[in-house]
């Protein structure tokens, strides 16, 4: 992987103590998309982690809301086609839909229950893992399509939270890590 | 514009009937995006308009949730930078809010205040236009941070609901068109 590609995206990401919660350190990727050099290099590194890593792959998978800036322009890059994990409420026609725990309540994640065929290959893609709550949450969505989970991929990684470890046997990549 | 592509976009555009409402017919970009060469020609159909209409653009400027599926791939494809307009509470730092009717409540959109310097060039990107209400607000942000709107670019406008009209003297231009 690309040392100074991976340092220009560490330079772009800011960091925002007491957001949205007191004690909490916000990573904000705004300036990374906001600079067409970062940008890019972002999305050169995920194709090439991609590439190398599933040869045969159907779609990209993406989180809302920030996965969704992350998952369709590499889907693009890739040639294939991308798949919405949408909050409740937001996806017409037949559904499956899980709830699962915050920090502070709950949240409910939805797909569309024909966005992927049993058997075909995806990577769920985010902007970030922190505790893993809602990475495995959307697992469990394509598990229940009998989807074939390749990878969860995320741009940042607060390793301290451990989220990794609650996606089991699920494989993981991240391209930044954080304490 | 090509007929033949715009011709497949439409195709893979569906209608659900009584969505999110009881009387709104939802239509839904997901086939759209699950289809590689769909998703591709959509983006190519995007980038020529943009290409061919401005010169000089800055920023895409893209709309939260559906407007980042279209504007983080356009803004690739031209080699520039993108900016999100996010729902209330979700961007850190020093941000511009507006608050705006829908049909039903209100809602509130933000803007980083530095996201946009003054005199920059952006065309935002949606993925439809309704009523216009959201299209509406997230200028009123661009032009508080005194950015110059080129366009607002949607894939999706629904006619009947005629929400260009309340854009006023604010360039807009649509790919599909619906009654």
């Amino acid at each position: 992987m690309s040392e100074p590609g991976l340092r220009l995206l560490r330079d772009r990401v800011r960091a925002f103590p007491d957001f949205p919660e007191p004690g909490v350190l916000f990573r904000d990727i705004s300036p990374l998309l906001k600079d067409p050099v970062a940008f890019r290099t972002l999305i050169d590194l995920l194709e090439d982690h991609v590439k190398a890593s599933f040869p045969k792959i159907d779609f990209i998978v993406g989180l809302d809301s920030r996965g969704f800036l992350i998952g369709p322009p590499l889907a693009q890059r890739l040639g294939i086609g991308f798949v919405p994990v949408r909050k409740k409420g937001k996806l017409p026609g037949a559904t499956q839909s899980i709830s699962y725990s915050l920090e502070y309540g709950k949240a409910e994640l939805e797909i569309q229950s024909d966005a992927v065929e049993p058997g075909q290959k995806v990577v769920i893609v985010d902007d970030l893992l922190a505790t893993g709550g809602t990475m495995c949450a959307a697992c469990e969505l394509l598990k229940r399509l009998k989807a074939e989970i390749l990878e969860c991929l995320v741009v940042i990684e607060l390793k301290s939270l451990k989220g990794s470890e609650k996606l089991n046997s699920i494989p993981f990549h991240s391209l930044l890590q954080y304490d």
